[in-house]
């Protein structure tokens, strides 16, 4: 048996788990949150006990990890972690090859995540997709020709950082109206919170206001669409304004790369149908009348990117 | 010698060269404008008379063609022309093939103008890159791998339906605020046109009138080019417009796609240095830090798309 060790190193969880070539069920699967003013170095180490208690003193043929930030996968060095301090420059793929011995792989887990959706999830026998993740980020992966393409720096897929509303409020790259300032999960917790702030306690938001009970600090995307399943009219206009930006992007990625099919994962994608079915109008008003997509929701869920490790693993072992 | 048949149907021009496969000289060229009111019988007709004065007997070994619309490479079918009448379904490469006895490759002209000024023009030694040309309209034509990207359906590129500014004028597309709308010759002449209309006989925009005499149905964009750099506020002004859009969208292409090079090409980026360099400093802002890009003036100028027919067919002869 040829055994897969997968890798994800996630902003704000670890996990670990070992499958055999070819199979589609985990031999063992461990997941762990990283601790409260996590490093590097504490990432590393509960990584190490996961992975020990997994193996236990079997080997694997390789190892395939996704990593929650930007990546040189052809060196497999992280770049940096925008959650986790201490990440800079620290070359994964070469400490897990010199201390478990045999070849790792490693890429940021919007590339990963799509190719574990491409291979084991909603995207297989597609040829062409674009995976987003609608979460804490926005972030993408792309896989053209059945291969990831990763751009000439690797930095392909930010579609978390194209600009769809040049009027709109300024994102945390200094830019207004990004995809991401406008659709993620976070920034939709704020836009309610400046809202609820300048409006008098009265009918506008009056559901939402009650699930945290008047504290703004304690709103989250999550409330936001409780709040809008549950008729807020101010949560469903926050949310459509997320679901109207995703839209606006998937439909000019649409009419730029013209690939079959767009996969949505990530917490945000949860937000109702209301907000699935402005984002897919959005995205067919924005792209041109010849040209056709797919829009589908992610089939992994939280363990795309360990599939996705697992791909990667066998991409090169396949080589 | 393997000789190389080009044809180019641009949207008001034919032109059709012969050279010999590894040469970078042509070594027969006819250009003619297409008449008022051509169709595709007439464009047929002339481009037959172009092709015979070049041959004169001889055979080539294959046929490369560039189209100014929408086509389906892999059956070299015409979708469609929107400059000229009747190519509806047209299926040049059956029809030049049954015609001519060898085989012939036909794509549109985006794509081809890209592949051209790869293989032979400013893209030499890039192996990713997205080519522009600015000018009746805004379309584009991608590299990666060192191979054209055509999408799924052929549609990959469309750089000038992808929205820039939602709050923006409407696009002949139905949408608000296309790169199209906003930087195409002929919109930034409607541009000018619009507000000369409104405006007072004074001092803003004096120039550009003089240029035309008052009769703003003579504008066009390479007048408004002229005025900018003779000193003309508005004209300065509408062409920066113009540039902008252009550079939200390099900048969005390059976060999405990370490709190591832009060519622009076509009428409008002769408009002059400030226009290229609000471009490019758009562009610069739009990006994420991270991610690298040059952009570059195309080297072909007019004879991209045929240099481009050469490569379709020289690809083709290498199988």
């Amino acid at each position: 048996m040829t055994l897969i060790l997968a890798l994800d190193f996630g902003g704000t969880k670890l996990a670990a788990a070992t499958v055999n070539v070819g199979s589609r069920q985990w031999l063992r699967y461990e997941r762990r949150f990283s601790p409260v003013n996590a490093n590097a170095n504490t990432d590393l180490e509960i990584m190490r006990s996961l992975i020990h208690s997994l193996l236990q003193g079997t080997k694997p043929t390789a190892i395939g990890v996704s990593f929650g930030g930007p990546v040189d996968a052809t060196t497999g060095t992280v770049r940096l972690s925008h959650h986790v301090a201490g990440w800079e420059n620290i070359p994964l793929k070469n400490l897990l090859e010199a201390e478990f011995g045999v070849p790792a792989y490693v890429d940021n887990d919007a590339n990963v995540a799509a190719l574990g959706e491409h291979r084991f999830g909603a995207g297989q026998g597609y040829d062409s997709l674009f995976y987003i993740t609608v979460s804490t980020g926005v972030g993408g992966g792309w896989i053209l020709n059945g291969k990831p393409w990763r751009g000439a720096g690797g930095m392909a897929g930010e579609i978390g950082h194209i600009v769809v509303d040049p009027a709109g409020p300024v994102c945390l790259c200094g830019k207004r109206g990004c995809v991401e300032r406008l659709a993620s999960g976070p920034y939709i917790a704020q836009n309610a919170r400046e809202v609820l702030a300048e409006l008098p306690r009265r009918t506008p938001g009056k559901i939402l206001r009650g699930l945290v009970q008047d504290n703004l600090e304690l709103l989250t995307g999550q409330l936001v669409s409780e709040a809008a399943a549950a008729g807020d009219d101010l949560a469903q206009e926050i949310l459509q304004k997320s679901a109207w930006a995703l839209g606006v992007g998937i439909g000019n990625v649409a009419n730029l790369v013209n690939p079959q099919l767009f996969i949505l994962g990530g917490s945000v994608t949860k937000a109702g149908t209301r907000w699935w079915e402005v984002l897919c109008q959005v995205a067919r008003e924005t792209a041109l009348l010849e040209v056709d997509f797919e829009i589908i929701p992610a089939a992994l869920g939280d363990d795309a990117p360990l599939w996705g490790a697992v791909a990667l693993a066998e991409f090169a072992i396949a080589k």
